[in-house]
């Protein structure tokens, strides 16, 4: 154990034991009365939460929109019912409030989420909080320059996922001695004991060598967790560690530091005979410590400037993904813009941002789960963040983004070279799921532009969206289609080609528009009027658009897609008209192999998503109903999966 | 730089050095040939493949399939113009395959991939191989108990991903000695240097607090190479870390060391000046060293036993949870089937697994990115891995599960606590999107039982069947549908109540079959004739039942999922039926709102998913088409959203 100094009386001293006490109890009485939740996790941390609320936290609880109060993130999120009895002890709920804990329309939800005024982001997800915690951070020191202080809680479980130590290591790289880690070490986990249980000195040197300042203490002994939240506010080079020896359950002999505890409220007798060992209710109100008057406060915006979107000349060949670094320079006029890459920025073309705002971009290395953690924490700073990597990497975070859409986070993710497209670099490099996955994330927006212009404009937009918000890139430079007019809502289509005599539409976004609009010529040249849809919201999808291609074409649609079949551009087609009197038949061209690596063109063409293939699957829709278009060679193949062999 | 002892002959340096030149050279070539690639990254790791393969690798290239041969990873999987050197080295593939890298049609893809008969697994998504190592060392270790090594090659950017830590972890926890990792740290990653540039000493630190052995050399002196990788496969108590500070593009004085030529192929007159610098062509054939006869080879597995497959009572509740442990110990018969679980093994029932068959259980802790690695390394190993936690958390792993498609690698997760059908943990707790997510893995499929003896066969199903398998359960306990004489054939599905004037098919799958259900007893009540169709299987979906039950009642159906609207149940059924003659209508019943805490039919109302909700989808359906149901309250909302008033 250190030796860590502090100044308690034996009043001071005394009265943290008996605000420890009543954290456990209410955390106790809270659990027992929703009949679930996690009292024992709690209990092990009570003594630390009680000395940091009453004695380091600083915090105006009737005003946490405050931008010089303190951040404090439970990221064991299953140690709830500690948050809430925190809650009551600052005065921010009441008793009351506290017992409807896990119940139906409570706000006290099973794991914290930012429905509460003082809750940044949801926890719950082991291994995020402190990530996310490190984002805040990161805000705090280099912009908005301020001398709050973020803390997180982590349990001792959670330190076996590694975004634990990529976010100690981010913190150290940044020299983030504005945020402090504590580690709850109970030494028991869900199913036993942890990979180490009490073996504090292997978190120490973890510690250390991801260059943080360890401080091991015993977290049951007031002076010790006051001596070391103090040292750690002083230090100025490094972030802090403590970490914590702690008894799960403490306080209660009947299971304290027994296993088979973990996430079990007590039955009421037992909570009762806890309660009365533990001293019985109190309630007590602390005094949080308000930010001063004197701190800084950061300087209030300028007004916002107006965006120069880029504009680019039509049939020019520009790839998307420039044109997203184009726009998010043009974007680096609002001072609240921030970007950041996982170590493939010359790719992305973010680094396009970091060098005309490199104050305002943050290099996070490979590390994709601590770069989305660290978006989701300058949206809590206020920050609009736009994190990008190659989008298949992405799926690296797919939990911490699934995450932020329970957080309501508003944060821009960009996903460069998706599709076979990318060409020799192999199916690793692909993504060919995220459109699925990222459609699925709550509250999402999900765009996939098919030329510059679009993409200028779209990235522009994602500025003022809100929530999870992806953008998908493509690697190829390819015809602008679009002149400087054009506007692109997001929750909108465009029609590229269309006349009162289509028989079929084609449907594309991205690199397959392009094979759509050739598709579009060969049929043509046969005679068959088709309209062309240029698909560059995913979701929201335009609804209206679609509607009505299926109205005129009589319900024929080709949808074509660099992805793979499930959950994509043809999903979102056909849930949006599900319900329909009349839905469309939709022929879908999509991603059906694994693919290798080779020319673009020849991925397309093995993959079914080539022009010819699309106009192939076009023929088909027509033919199987009699409507025989110029050209055709009737009928092939059956089922939805496009034949090999195309139009050319 | 460590003194590490070597028995080379002035000859043998001589020889190693002259290897790694044609290493390097062949690197040149035959990326300059494809016109892409990495040669740069190769050629720092050349002397280290170089003194590994003449010397320290046991492998026949004749049988890769030996049991005892070692694994080699480069988990650096853009170094593959160095892999493929080094199979033309070995005399596994000739100079002229070595020239078709990249091309369309080559198996030398861009990234490593098991298309290649001596490739495991595919890289290219950094921070992968080394956990998969992992894998196949703890089956080396604790299954095979056989004497070969796991080699891994790794990149000095992918240090950055918190999985590398996971893995390190894991192989000091399970004391992997038949491990050796190989950094090779040249300092410079794709848009310039890496977090800790040539700072050997932080990767010796953290190499050594998580549990390795930490060897320092210089990767371009093969005497020091020869020492560490020695000295590696000496060690019997923890895994090694051979920390080789390298040089990108080393033995090219014109870029070696020099930033902006990360993941680029020399243009042919610089790759003409670099292979006169490096001393021109060469083409040794090196001998590697066979295992020897005298190595143990596993014992032949016992003939497979009859897995007896367990029962229940049709309407006993019992949660498909806990008939997947059942089943699961059912498996355990069978001596190539293994378990791991993420540390929540006594809410996912693997706990049972481990009880019963404690050897061949691995306890992951909270690493799900480790713990699906571990599954793909034993899947290489021939073994049958059941991996599993909370659905929502393999969110985590789910970059993992892609590349495991890619590696067309047999895997079988399970993920439990499925939807809002959990109840009072919250959100952060609920798999909503898991299974839009999964049906996007090439190859996969996706499982859903609703009762306890349908997810007991399917689990016996899994051991069986190739590439990644999904199987969700569910929290609660549910009536058990099924006697024991029903078979559950992976793509089929159930019909569960029909007729030949079913007016609208419900169909559902886990727990809102029940709802389903629930919902046909209702509409029954009401005099509309209903099908109920257990989706048990979302992918790959059975086509004929669905589209029978269109034919049958005209186009009307209704799906519900525990789920979000996107990609997952609904997606998958109007994907089956897109390009019929005549799709169906479906009214979709899924998670359209953010869940919070409650009762599991307090949320499932919440959500839309309840009876009184399904069978109000199935009226609106009807009475939108005139068919106008008995009891119906006609018409109500509009679009594809449910209204939230349901039946009852």
């Amino acid at each position: 154990m250190a030796t860590v100094t502090s100044e308690l009386t034996a009043k001071d001293t005394e009265f943290l034991r008996e605000l420890g006490q009543q954290l456990r109890v209410d955390s106790i009485r809270c659990s027992t009365a929703a009949g679930s939740g996690h009292p024992t996790s709690s209990m092990s941390a009570a003594d630390i939460i009680a000395v940091l609320l009453a004695r380091h936290l600083v915090y105006d609880w009737s005003r946490p929109e405050n931008p010089n109060n303190d951040h404090l993130i439970y990221s064991k999120g299953h140690a709830s019912p500690l948050c809430y009895a925190m809650f009551k002890a600052a005065g921010a709920i009441t008793d009351e409030e506290l017992l409807t804990f896990r119940k139906f329309g409570s706000r006290l939800e099973g794991h914290p989420t930012p429905l509460i005024p003082w809750v940044d982001v949801a926890t719950g997800s082991l291994g995020q909080g402190l990530p996310i915690a490190v984002g805040i951070a990161l805000a705090g020191r280099y912009l908005d320059k301020l001398p709050f202080h973020v803390w997180a809680l982590c349990g001792d479980s959670e330190l076996a996922e590694g975004s634990i130590w990529e976010a100690i290591d981010k913190a150290g790289h940044y020299k983030l001695s504005n945020l402090t880690a504590i580690f709850d070490v109970n030494r028991l986990g869900q199913r036993g004991e942890t990979e180490y249980g009490w073996d504090l000195d292997v978190y120490r040197r973890r510690a250390e060598a991801f260059g943080a300042h360890p401080i091991v203490i015993d977290g049951h002994n007031v002076e010790q967790v006051d001596g070391a939240l103090a040292r750690a506010r002083q230090y100025r080079d490094k972030p802090t560690i403590v970490i914590a020896r702690t008894v799960k359950a403490k306080g209660f002999s009947e299971i304290e530091n027994k296993n088979g505890w973990h996430g079990r409220a007590l039955p009421p007798d037992m909570a009762e005979r806890a309660i009365a060992q533990l001293g019985g209710e109190r309630h007590f109100t602390v005094f949080t410590r308000k930010p001063e008057a004197a701190d800084a406060t950061p300087a209030s915006p300028p007004p916002a400037e107006t965006v120069d979107v880029p504009t680019y000349e039509v049939g020019s060949k520009v790839a998307t993904r420039k044109a997203y670094g184009d726009a998010l320079v043009a974007l680096g006029v609002l001072p609240d813009v921030v970007a950041m890459d996982g170590e493939v920025s010359n790719s992305t073309h973010a680094d396009e941002f970091a060098r005309a705002y490199p104050d305002r971009f943050f290099e996070m290395f490979i590390a994709e789960q601590m770069m989305v953690s660290a978006a989701v924490g300058m949206s809590v700073r206020g920050y609009r963040p736009f994190a990008s990597t190659f989008a298949a990497f992405l799926a690296r975070a797919y939990d911490f983004i699934r995450m932020a859409g329970i957080s309501q986070a508003n944060i821009r993710l960009t996903g460069s070279h998706a599709g076979v497209e990318i060409g020799q670099d192999g199916p690793s490099q692909m993504a060919l799921e995220d459109l699925a996955a990222m459609r699925a994330i709550h509250s999402s927006t999900v765009l996939y532009p098919s030329d510059a212009a679009s993409a200028a404009k779209l990235t522009t937009a994602m500025a003022d969206r809100s929530g999870v918000v992806f953008l998908r890139t493509t690697r190829g430079a390819y015809p602008v289609l679009y002149g400087p007019e054009e506007q692109f809502p997001i929750g909108g289509a465009k029609v590229l080609r269309s006349s009162d005599q289509d028989q079929v539409a084609l449907i594309g976004a991205g690199v397959t528009l392009h094979n759509c609009l050739a598709a579009a010529d060969m049929l043509a040249s046969e005679g068959t009027a088709v309209r062309v849809i240029d698909l560059y919201t995913v979701k929201p999808v335009d609804v209206g658009v679609l509607r009505e291609a299926s109205s005129v074409t009589g319900g024929h649609l080709v949808v074509a897609e660099d992805h793979y079949p499930e959950g994509g551009l043809g999903a979102a087609v056909l849930e949006a008209l599900a319900e329909d009197p009349s839905p469309p038949r939709v022929a879908h061209c999509a991603v059906r192999g694994l693919p290798g690596s080779g020319k673009p063109e020849e991925l397309m063409e093995a993959a079914g998503i080539s022009p010819g293939q699309i106009a192939g699957a076009a023929r088909r829709l027509l033919s199987a109903e009699g409507v025989e278009p110029a050209g055709s060679a009737g009928p092939r193949g059956s089922g939805g999966v496009p034949s090999s062999e195309g139009g050319h």
